[in-house]
């Protein structure tokens, strides 16, 4: 809001690290925050609400968004897809606000291919075993879904070194995790790069 | 102080852009930051106390201290000597304390090419002209030396890109530019390339 464009935030990071509750706190903090709802195929849970959480799509209308170049990533997983709609993005970012997403981790970085301005964020739980334990606890997912997104995470890992910064949520200390991303958010602003397209000593 | 070395940063920018004062408001906000100390030949202004604002030395003290390696960079000004020793960044680094440091903006690069994890930030001041009311309200320069020192700050301003934030201290808005400081000391911990010596998976 500071009279340039946003910035756009990608959260990301392996399945039960604790995405949702982050970026949920992070938002209340920052009512300025938009956030980018992203579209999907699959069936509401229970609680869930259309176009709050997610965009629910029929397969045909998310193919249509995918054909006309309207989804600035898009993913299977699970017999069904997920994207992140172009539009509203584009237009929070050019009206000034800033836009925090949270897709999964080849997501977020092809949103990086597409924004190379875009800030990745992982986000890590303090140990690898706490996820397995979360997945149990949440028991939205067969043991055979558990067994794959504890192998996608390990594969998500390795991803890390692409990423712009990486924070851990340790249990007990999530609080300090939602300040550790007020921080990255605030802090990105002055980054150097950002003001390298300006007559410098004209605007300053 | 999260078990590995501390982060070094460099607060600089053009004269009068006021870094003493949001860097002794930003100390007083983090008590385990530690300030590196200057070394200079010149005298000490009424307030100054020794250890605290500077290390006043003789000529020959300093450039024994030159000669053995212990000065991180060093420049002459107005006919006076100025360095950063080097063995108390060292410590307090090796300790795991974070240290911030302001040297002139010459200062500050050498300081990069020494330490290319320094964490170098420009504070500027909102309108250039700013800074000739700032420097004349303080009385203590010649019109000579206001005159070169608005040049030498035009010239610095030239190395911005070469830094790596950029903070802007407004009129009436330095407790802004004192958190904007803060989120920068904060975010910059979770840098990604700062884990890229480490065991990843392994450390996780």
């Amino acid at each position: 809001m500071s009279g340039g464009p946003g910035l756009l935030f990608v959260v990301s990071g392996p399945s039960g690290a604790g995405k949702d509750t982050l970026v949920e706190a992070l938002r209340e903090n920052r009512p300025t925050l938009r956030y980018s709802v992203s579209a999907t195929t699959r069936a509401a849970r229970a609680q869930e609400r259309n176009g709050e959480h997610y965009f629910f799509v029929s397969q045909a209308e998310f193919e249509r968004l995918r054909a006309e170049g309207g989804l600035l990533e898009w993913r299977e997983y699970n017999g069904n897809l997920y994207g992140t709609p172009r539009d509203y993005v584009e237009k929070c970012l050019a009206e000034g606000y800033d836009v925090i997403m949270k897709p999964e981790v080849n997501g977020a970085l092809a949103v990086k291919a597409a924004y190379p301005d875009a800030v990745l964020i992982f986000l890590v739980p303090d140990r690898f075993a706490y996820l397995r334990e979360r997945l149990l606890a949440r028991r939205t997912e067969t043991n055979e879904e558990i067994a794959r997104r504890l192998e996608i995470a390990q594969e998500e890992m390795h991803f890390l070194v692409r990423f712009d910064y990486i924070v851990v949520n340790a249990q007990d200390r999530s609080q300090e995790a939602v300040r550790d991303l007020e921080a990255i958010l605030q802090a990105e602003r002055f980054r150097i790069h950002r003001y390298q397209d300006k007559e410098l000593l004209g605007e300053l």
